[in-house]
């Protein structure tokens, strides 16, 4: 690289909040190095809409890592026998994927040193969150203090910096703030059982996250749902 | 499971020092689940001492993880471009793979959720580390606070404690607990350069902490080196 920007590894799901932190670390002046971890989540779909998201959104780069996890989750979202609930329930969801963003940070990290990047940007927010540990903001302090001991070039000073522009946004504020940096959220897709079309539910928490955001925000929902009838429910 | 005995997951390497620690783990009462992974390290006879070290000291099961990181570390342990060091260096060596204990203990956290396991034991130290950054006491403790917030059983209430035994032992001591506890020393394989047979090298930096660990303890060294020279180099 021949110019001073600076590089960012940015971890892309390919739902709606990975993809306006993509266009926020650009904005922010990065190269975008976009990671996605193909862990056998159910909905492949996410997968195929990250490689879109990166595209559109000019990152330097897009690497799926695979993680062959096994039945080593017990979640909804990577095993077929636990159904994936379509109505709020207390507490932490079946969706929840033990210690998933703890894992993607890490994966995160060692790329980050690798590439010699000067962050790492994730897309969990603290308020629409669904009850997930792992998005909170001291969970993301935490993994800011484990980075400055982990790395190489933590101890050479050089601090890898962990950022979370969305924790603090409701959806609506998202969806706004990323139509205002140009994301076509026609190509993510946030659904926890997305058909292989990437088609939504308009059933699931994640769809229902999702929806009212567009709602609250104004703005016309570019989701694209497998029947009229699951939209509107 | 009908007995009472709590459950572990022990981070296995096929080394001298993870193997010490699945003794440990058994000594402390805990029905061990071992887990290496395979991030294309180049040594795979790690991986088939790995087994037989989870065989030989009673593992309740033992997985591999696979991890394809593609050329995402620039490690001389994963790139066949990089030469694995024959004499100490000052710094961090080649041989460091960046946030490999973060990402180890991001998996076994997860899994260890999964088994409902109150334990994750891990085989670092503080003394005979080759200066890796994540082997150190103060990394340990921050992955601790992290792994408080980071789960469902966290916010529950109930804590994964995170063991590393070998911390503060020197390479000596770990051979002497290790062979008071029944380990087998040569099932495991600590060089960074064996062959597929699992023979050490002899020369590198791993080889030779090791033989030094054995010299010092008054043990004989069971190791099975590719010559003799190598051996006495």
């Amino acid at each position: 690289m021949t110019d001073t920007l600076s590089r960012a590894v940015v971890l892309l799901s390919g739902g709606l909040d990975s993809a306006t932190v993509l266009a926020l670390a650009r904005r922010d002046g990065h190269h975008c190095h976009a990671l996605s971890l193909d862990y056998g989540q159910r909905h492949r779909a996410e997968l195929d809409a990250a490689r879109r998201v990166a595209e559109a959104l000019g990152a330097a780069e897009h690497r799926i890592m695979r993680l062959d996890m096994g039945n080593m989750t017990g979640s909804a979202l990577t095993d077929p026998a636990i159904a994936v609930p379509e109505h709020p329930t207390d507490g932490i969801p079946v969706t929840y994927v033990p210690a998933r963003n703890t894992i993607m940070l890490a994966l995160a990290l060692g790329w980050a040193e690798t590439l010699d990047a000067d962050a790492i940007y994730i897309g969990v927010n603290a308020l629409d969150y669904s009850g997930y540990p792992d998005c909170r903001p001291e969970f993301v302090a935490a993994f800011q203090s484990l980075a400055d001991l982990a790395t190489k070039r933590s101890v050479e000073g050089r601090r890898i910096t962990l950022h979370a522009p969305l924790i603090a946004l409701s959806k609506a504020e998202i969806v706004r703030l990323g139509t205002q940096l140009g994301v076509d959220y026609a190509l993510t897709v946030s659904c926890y059982q997305a058909d292989a079309n990437g088609a939504a539910c308009g059933r699931c928490e994640s769809c229902r996250l999702r929806r009212v955001g567009f709602a609250r925000a104004g703005l016309p929902d570019p989701t694209r749902y497998v029947d009229a009838a699951g939209a509107a429910g």
